[in-house]
């Protein structure tokens, strides 16, 4: 099961993004830190799923270690991390997460995995047009430890139903997500 | 301000947990991943304390990092991760938090502080009790670091409300601790 994008992030957004970077980094706090809460989350409602914990316990230290570096360069900014009212873009996949307990096992690791994919792209998009050196470095790393990431819920999601049950549903969701992606305004922030 | 616990853990705790040690391992790795939830919740709800965000993000990579440690030790002794219906004791102290915002800030860092306090003590206790050698030095690192985090929530504290307010309120909520230690049935757990 391989998890692609159905739709490339608009062209307006990068030109958006390197020029109002103190609003992307503070959206890219607030984002690590809902990643590495969501790990956590995982690991509280899914102890069952064979490797879950462990997988889910060191991502939250790696997304937490993201956070740290962000925040880092937000303070050499001269930058103070505000307040987090949510992101229209994680609220939207949200609500396609069924509610029976199997479907919504299922449908919170594929939309994590679809979070993490998005991520990735828009994270990579910084790296390659960013100007500073020192932040083009940190964006393409960040940029290759999220796509280790999907591939990381793609794996789960596959552990806890059959593969072409979950391969049809990444399916829809991936429409979903183009949708959604296309349909909100483009903001200076990650998603 | 110094953070002193007003009662020892009673002298039955440590040989009920090396007598049931599978048990303590489970309720401690769900103890590092509340404290890592609640590490991050913090800073999301208090972003405007100087130098909280980065100190939270640092602990949960921390807490994150002692969650893993934790489970590939149960992973060792063929333990799965159980659900966690929350403890006695940390939800006893929750209580004590008060309502309005400005109490509620000081509040929490105080029960933080006093939750790592009395973590500290305990994992220091198994460091000292326990048989073997490697899970001996896991307890005796795990209970460094809880040590630094009492300090770590006491100078945050004192960073939200005056010295003596801060300090006054310490005292209340150790001695209501203490009481909560001695009612509780003493388990095979950490807290």
């Amino acid at each position: 099961m391989k998890l692609q994008l159905k739709a490339a992030t608009s062209p307006q957004w990068l030109p958006l993004a390197l020029s109002q970077l103190d609003a992307v980094l503070a959206d890219h706090a607030h984002c690590e830190k809902k990643a590495a809460v969501n790990a956590l989350s995982l690991l509280q409602s899914y102890p069952e799923v064979p490797g879950l914990p462990a997988l889910m316990a060191r991502l939250a230290r790696e997304e937490s270690s993201h956070l740290a570096r962000v925040l880092a360069v937000m303070e050499s900014r001269g930058l103070q991390l505000s307040y987090d009212f949510g992101d229209p873009y994680a609220k939207a996949l949200q609500k396609l997460v069924r509610t029976p307990a199997g479907e919504r096992r299922l449908d919170r690791l594929l939309v994590a995995a679809i979070i993490e994919a998005r991520s990735h792209e828009r994270l990579q998009l910084l790296a390659d047009g960013l100007e500073d050196a020192d932040l083009r470095r940190m964006y393409a790393e960040l940029a290759q430890s999220e796509d280790g990431h999907q591939e990381l819920f793609v794996r789960l999601a596959e552990k806890v139903a059959p593969t072409e049950v979950a391969s049809a549903r990444l399916a829809e969701l991936l429409t979903a997500e183009a949708d959604i992606v296309c349909s909100l305004p483009v903001r200076p922030a990650i998603h």
